[in-house]
């Protein structure tokens, strides 16, 4: 036996007990004839002491042990004279009888402290080390707490969990599949899920009801900033559902979520149009921790004179409150930050309407005070607001706003970490048109299913057809989405036409799928949440990564295990494969 | 709204209320002037009428309708003359006041009953019909509340949910990896894991203390029947933890199942060695549902002048209890069993002890009856039994006759379906000589620690070394195994250098771990459980394709989807791959 209980619940109802404990060596330190040791496990740290006096041998084996050895104990629980408060076994120490060392430790590469003198690299290649960290671990614990509820929530919510494959076809559409090769099926090829999409369908189709299933999926892109090459998904479908029950449905998982991990009771989330999202906020994931919207100034600011405007398609503005105190280095500041080719915006106009009512604006030459006034009325400007104004191409600007609006937020610090502003985003349109390629693609995927009443239109104007879609936004980051589905082949078959397919091809990759439908499919629709963010949002974190025990970096590489790596030729022989660089 | 309500659960108590459901036509019939139909959801049947005297159209309507039709109707719950006690909503039935066709259905391939009119490979191309088939559906619930046990349990026993990654680093020792190439790490491949062994003690390093998983896990091997290239395991891990305390903690998850979920009480598990396994069943994965031990009868039957028994290197056999009465015929049936290429034994040899308490054997001019009936006393035959003995090399012998002992069993109907005997098989060896490679083979996996007092002998002996290896068998099955680590650097380079690793070969392909160990290993140790076969087993099955949503076939194909497939070249040539057929 190891141990009696763990580091983390010895208590003053355990006095005058023999017990064992094992751990690790927090720290150490020698006091004259006394030696302290914090031992720490998952579950806490527990103070133990060596007296020389008691036990010369022991004490000294003891004093040996530098940090992160692996002891285990026998000793008595004793009441402490100064009590710490601040820890669960505060008010006990352990008075040694017997000391076992199960593993020594090399000094580690960093301190095993939250304020550790690691840096990313160090602590990823040692990320077994790094999850010792309070910070680190506690991530991870909190994670399977949010699976745990989660699970909670859709299993007395009647869902079933149920497991798809992982080795499946390779379908081209969206973005890129990892592949697989086939020993046993000579020159072919498995691709893994980018989500169980067709599965859940399926599964609706045999008459599963409700699904959910928590689940890996891939995505080989060159990776942006916190992406995962495999990330989590928490996949769920429904049937015989309209789209406002599973968004009460969804909306109450979130909801329980917050209540039961973070003891928040969030109010029903407001629902917007993406037209209105765009109008708003600029984009289809906006913050709305606080306010600020995009206005359209076009009325108000065109055919005054300013070549800029009257070249412009858009013309946008946000009212910055009680800014108006801006210095000319903070405005030139702002205006170098939009600038910057992340952005690309080609200037920045302001109107400040001081607190003594007088305007100043960086358009005083075009604009006279009464045109400006009319300006700020529409933004319903107080004395010492400041308006911020960026025009040129209607996507491009909205894009430019957006951003601008919440570094502004950050910069006047409307943003706080432990607010949470949760909002659906539905009404997408179905379509969008790549200049690229000269097609349309699907803005969800393909199996989304356009209003009912714009399936008339589908075939002659495509681009105007809007779908049964909906993304749930969290803090201006996305969560999940979903969409009530397709589930009439021929509108299927026709959908896929619309995104490019021929026939063939639609038949090759998704036939099973649409002859599924030919066999009684049921009306359904569901959603995809993303866990990892979940959890770093839900944590008061934007980063995923702290939230996946061992994840990769942005080349996709884990530089812990060292993989991806060479392997064998036979092994690739053997998959009848060959490099070719 | 598609229903108020689902189809398993109108009663009584709604008599008179205007309800709505959804579903699918299970079967229809008129009867003069009223239609019944029966709907079918996930929940249930609810009996529906339509009445042609009521409302003409609706009755015409509904009475073109074919089974697998989806419908969704609105009527009201009325009381039925002759109710039907074997189903939930047999005391009701609902007036239709309204219909509405969701989707239509071709007839279907097969008929979507328990005994169906499909074929398997008919019923796999068509999963999504073959799953509507309740005797299908309800394995895959079943699996869904087995799986939600689990978790209940581990998580009550304070397991951490912990994922792992599934895109790792090919390590060829053991079953063949899959790989999947790394188009971002030119010419570089991740494997998908065989089981997230390595990660697992990573986690003890850290001091997660107790970690679980129900994880997906692949082996790219020539497929036996019923198995599956990608399977999940139930993969715990523990630290500070003696192999008596992990038996312990699982043995005590496999009674919980089985209580909440069949309601059945069982009994502690034997433990018995592997050698006594090996000598009293032949294998290592005994069913002890049924006694019939093997004995070995060397002494008893060596130097009688017969020579096939002279020139064997073990002489096994069994008692058949009660079979003395078996006719030539079945004893010929029996021998040309054991001859067949699947078994290969030489011949069978028998002795009968006849109720009259004659004796009569094959080996009558080898023995006499004072000799025979030592054998006899040595099985503590009663008169009515049968000895069957079967001889030759020792490794053979005990495989033929652990085969003949099961089919024995199965003849004489001492297999019941429903009978659980779990037993654990432990003191494995570390260490299995293979001729073809002329080298060790770990016979659990690298990691597994020796039993401390045999590591002096680890260089010298390895052969005889015993392992701290255990795995749990229930009924003839092995549902499961594990082992206490190795958590000692030199011991585990000890290990890789017996397995035939290079220094270098184990440093890159492990030296992650390795490293581990020498920052504060702890003691650790831990189990894997296949879940697919633990629910076929608890469900008294044991084919585990049924208990898969979305199975592979004996080719690693799935047929449903028609994966794997030939992908692009230019999907290939992205990755520098070349086909080389």
């Amino acid at each position: 036996m190891f141990r009696t209980h763990n580091c983390g619940e010895l208590n003053i109802s355990h006095i005058d007990q023999n017990i064992q404990l094992s751990g690790w060596i927090q720290k150490s330190r020698d006091l004259g004839g006394l030696t302290f040791i914090d031992l720490r496990d998952r579950y806490g740290i527990t103070q133990l002491i060596f007296n020389i006096e008691k036990d010369e041998n022991l004490c000294l084996k003891a004093r040996k042990l530098g940090r992160e050895c692996v002891i285990h104990i026998e000793g008595i629980v004793v009441e402490r004279s100064s009590k710490n408060k601040k820890i669960k076994t505060g008010e006990i120490e352990i008075n040694v009888i017997k000391l076992n060392i199960l593993n020594l430790s090399k000094s580690p590469p960093f301190t095993i402290e939250n304020n550790t003198d690691g840096g990313d690299d160090l602590r990823m290649k040692f990320r077994y080390l790094d999850l010792r960290r309070p910070i680190s671990k506690n991530k991870i614990i909190f994670r399977s707490k949010i699976v745990q509820e989660i699970r909670k929530f859709l299993n007395s919510n009647e869902f079933i969990e149920i497991e798809t494959p992982v080795l499946i076809k390779s379908t081209p559409e969206g973005a890129r599949d990892f592949i697989v090769p086939s020993r046993m099926n000579e020159g072919q090829f498995y691709a893994l899920p980018q989500s169980p999409q067709t599965f859940k369908q399926l599964l609706m189709v045999s008459g599963f009801d409700k699904y959910f299933q928590i689940v890996k999926c891939f995505r080989d892109e060159d990776l942006r900033a916190d992406r995962q090459p495999e990330f989590t998904q928490i996949d769920c479908e429904m049937s015989f559902v309209t789209q406002d029950e599973i968004l009460n449905k969804f909306e109450n998982l979130i909801k329980y979520l917050f209540d039961s991990i973070l003891n928040v009771k969030l109010n029903d989330f407001p629902r917007i149009s993406y037209e209105d999202a765009m109008k708003n906020y600029g984009n289809d994931k906006p913050d709305i921790r606080f306010d600020m919207k995009l206005h359209e100034i076009n009325n108000l600011t065109k055919n005054k004179g300013f070549e800029i405007f009257d070249n412009s398609e858009l013309i946008l503005g946000i009212n910055a409150n009680e800014c108006s105190n801006y210095s000319r280095k903070s405005l030139d500041e702002i205006t170098n930050w939009v600038k910057r080719p992340q952005i690309g915006a080609s200037g920045l106009i302001y109107i400040k309407f001081n607190t003594d009512k007088s305007i100043k604006s960086s358009i005083d030459k075009f604009f006279n005070t009464s045109e400006l006034k009319k300006i700020l009325d529409y933004f319903k400007a107080k004395p010492g607001d400041l308006i911020l104004i960026l025009s040129g191409m209607k996507n491009k600007v909205r894009k430019q706003m957006s951003e601008l609006r919440i570094m502004m937020a950050n910069r006047m610090g409307l943003i706080k970490k432990n607010e949470f502003a949760p909002i659906w985003i539905i009404d997408f349109p179905l379509l969008e048109w790549d200049d690229e390629s000269n097609r349309f693609h699907a803005m969800h995927h393909p199996f989304t299913s356009p209003k009912q009443n714009h399936i008339d239109i589908l075939s002659q104007s495509p681009e105007k057809v809007l779908a049964n879609a909906y993304d749930l936004v969290l803090n201006g980051n996305e969560i999940g989405g979903g969409s009530i589905r397709i589930h009439d082949m021929n509108l299927q078959k026709l959908l896929f036409k619309l995104l490019g397919f021929s026939e063939k091809e639609a038949q090759n990759q998704f036939g099973f799928l649409m002859n599924a439908f030919e066999y009684g499919a049921p009306p359904h629709g569901g959603i995809a949440l993303g866990l990892d963010r979940l959890c770093a949002l839900l944590d008061g974190n934007e980063s995923i990564r702290d939230y996946i025990a061992f994840p990769k970096n942005n080349s996709g590489r884990d530089i812990m295990i060292d993989a991806p790596s060479h392997i064998d030729n036979s092994q690739l022989s053997e998959l009848n494969l060959k490099l070719d660089i």
